[in-house]
């Protein structure tokens, strides 16, 4: 692994998934590995999970960090070739990116999507100008498209919760009130595809993901149906994909104890930050059956496992 | 020690002063017992000294730190059990502090009152909220209606200063062109309760604080009088407790030189940061008997007793 | 070395320079010298190169790092003497210096111009009071009207890659959008003028710098006669000195490849960040004679060579 952008940098997703439980039994194995190694953290958006579990990542492994608030601590990226740069933007990021490759030795780049312009966000142009001008490996903290980190912990905490083989995972759209990326819910279905998985995806059809990331997933638009007999269910909200960033409310996708009568005694999900009564209610947040809380935990074991696999290509 | 909310959680203040005035001796003496331990910083409200001196302090024991400013870094966070999340507010104090805790050791928070509604502010949800969720030992790095760090600091820097016994220990109330939390001064009081000391506050009935932290103290609403023979005089400004919040004006308490001319040549005494000539003169601010600068720098010993103390306990 | 803030604190450059170059090939030789030490980075403007670099350089010699971002992180500081803190200013420098210096065993202090008030900019107060009330080594960060880091860089990087004993140097006023400090240039011609080099300087005559720091350089107002013969091209706009603050514009001083054209083959050179197609044009920056990045990289080596001296002095 060079980089870590996608499940697509990953050779195999349950061999990496079951270095990660085994991390998470001595996190401390390998505190010497990061020896006069720094991770640049540079934050284009807020954080924290991420933040937080990526720097005790780090530190784990005997590395040191240096975040960046890109907005607050510098100014603003430039990413556009060729162009004349007498507006508000004072650096290209060609530049930005080369010097910060060169203070580290290794990058974590968090960057939102616009939500208003799909194609410049699905190019993904920020965090591979840091993979073309960076030249140290850049690790995906969430993209405009794509959070590999959190679909790792949450291909790992299924591996740890699973009491069948081939459980039955549904993903559900929720509401929300704000317009929110699809990279939890692209990321999320990536990585199940790319491993033996039983995935459906349920959603109105007003936010349908991309077929590129859905993939071989089940739609089902009907969320009832599709949550019967299901294992594991992971609750996300995503803004749509084809009338792009537009918010979709319906509460009746809220979920419930209720809504989760009919699956098979199944697991809840869901990456954080969370809206209560809105995404999720009280009484499935606040269920034994959540597994939220060890998703959250294990981003440090995942991100752990991630940098402790570039140090050792490095 | 397992939290560090109040001198409450302290079984002897002085036994923890002696200690401290040992630890600045040799500050490096347990470089090595904070190995693999990391403390999170979480800061809803600005922070110098408490930021600088608790981050020195963990180094010091061989601690890392991440801080996190919870509005710049994150996000606002939801404290009201049962809210329909549909406002600004993004995810919820129980997640938030359950996440925080998984990713470290213990944490600190810094979250100031709102000082528009006393019951709330008084009592003390956010950092409560961080015990209860968040599963590591909690520091209070200056909450709703308590600074106890800094207490800790005052108290070891008198004991460092006195020149009888028992001094005379007068607080006394300030002017200030802002509204002010009451924590320093409720918590001054707090520690000097708990130890065998003579303490007078002196203000105008208007700011008196409440009688649950003035305690046993003598209240003397004659500055003057107040100031007689003081062996240490503490300056601070706080807000109204009975009308609360109010800013209290009266520019004929302000500190001077002059109005220290009837003490028993008293050191002066303030937590910092102080507006000088509104709370302090210059010429007292920059005479020798002020030890502000004393109590600062025992921030860092007092700071690391406390987190050396809590590691001891893990 | 007791401070580091201008040129002036060096006692030869050229011999620290050399120590820097020799540093490079062995970043981690003297990772033991900062044991126990911790670096506090005071920022009260934005920093890239000088934040990560510097950073990187403490954790190179095995020191750890605070850093401040003062209006973020604290609050306001007042510079005044005998000021009435009775506006927006919470804290005195006075008390903040004081107290950061002894959390720290060294600070450095980043804080630009008003560009509005040139005896104020040019009294540098601001660092000078952290050299007075600090009690500890001050670094200059970039103050009102230096930036010795970037000028010692900056020397570094002529000399590794020279190709007589003593090239023609000329550092060119380009176009920029924004009143900018004349820190850079006034501190590189500063370093320059410490040793023994060819330097010409040349700008309209609306942007000529102070003659203390211009010092002994040719003045040529011609861009196109200065630029003939040049080995080195050091690009750098700055707002003017007499008229102070005022943004001077004029495109015709854009350095692209043609302007480069007389020069002998010379090596192009800016501190970062520059604005491209305003100050450079993109076939000069992306031109192989780029010395660019080479300079952001060195700020690295000399931060740490400046930090390992003024260690060894501690």
């Amino acid at each position: 692994m060079n980089n870590f952008l996608s499940v697509e940098d990953v050779s195999d997703p349950m061999i990496l998934v079951k270095a990660a439980i085994n991390l998470k039994k001595d996190p401390y194995a390998d505190s010497a590995i990061g020896k006069n190694k720094v991770l640049g953290l540079i934050f284009f958006n807020p954080s924290l999970r991420t933040r937080m579990s990526t720097t005790r990542a780090a530190l784990n492994l005997g590395m040191q960090v240096i975040s960046m608030n890109v907005t607050q601590d510098s100014w603003q990226l430039e990413t556009a070739d060729g162009a004349i740069m007498d507006q508000g933007k004072a650096e290209h990021i060609k530049e930005a990116a080369a010097v910060m490759g060169s203070y580290c030795d290794m990058l974590g780049v968090r960057s939102f999507p616009t939500l208003t312009n799909r194609e410049e966000d699905y190019s993904e142009e920020l965090i591979n100008a840091f993979v073309q001008y960076g030249s140290v490996p850049v690790i995906n903290l969430e993209s405009a498209t794509l959070h590999p980190l959190q679909s790792f912990a949450d291909l790992m905490t299924i591996e740890e919760h699973k009491r069948v083989e081939k459980p039955k995972i549904v993903m559900t759209w929720a509401p929300h009130i704000k317009s929110l990326p699809q990279s939890v819910a692209n990321s999320f279905a990536q990585w199940m595809n790319a491993v033996d998985s039983d995935l459906t995806i349920t959603c109105p059809k007003e936010v349908e993901l991309s077929p590129d990331f859905a993939g071989k997933a089940v739609i089902e638009k009907d969320q009832d149906r599709a949550l019967e007999g299901a294992d594991f269910v992971y609750v996300k909200n995503w803004s749509s994909y084809n009338d792009y960033g537009r918010i979709y409310d319906d509460e009746s996708w809220t979920v419930s104890i209720d809504k989760l009568k009919n699956t098979n005694n199944a697991k809840l999900m869901h990456c954080l930050p969370v809206r209560r009564n809105v995404v999720i209610a009280d009484d499935a947040m606040d269920s034994p059956n959540s597994i939220i809380q060890n998703q959250a935990e294990n981003r440090l074991f995942t991100a752990q496992q991630v940098l402790k696999t570039i140090i050792n290509k490095l």
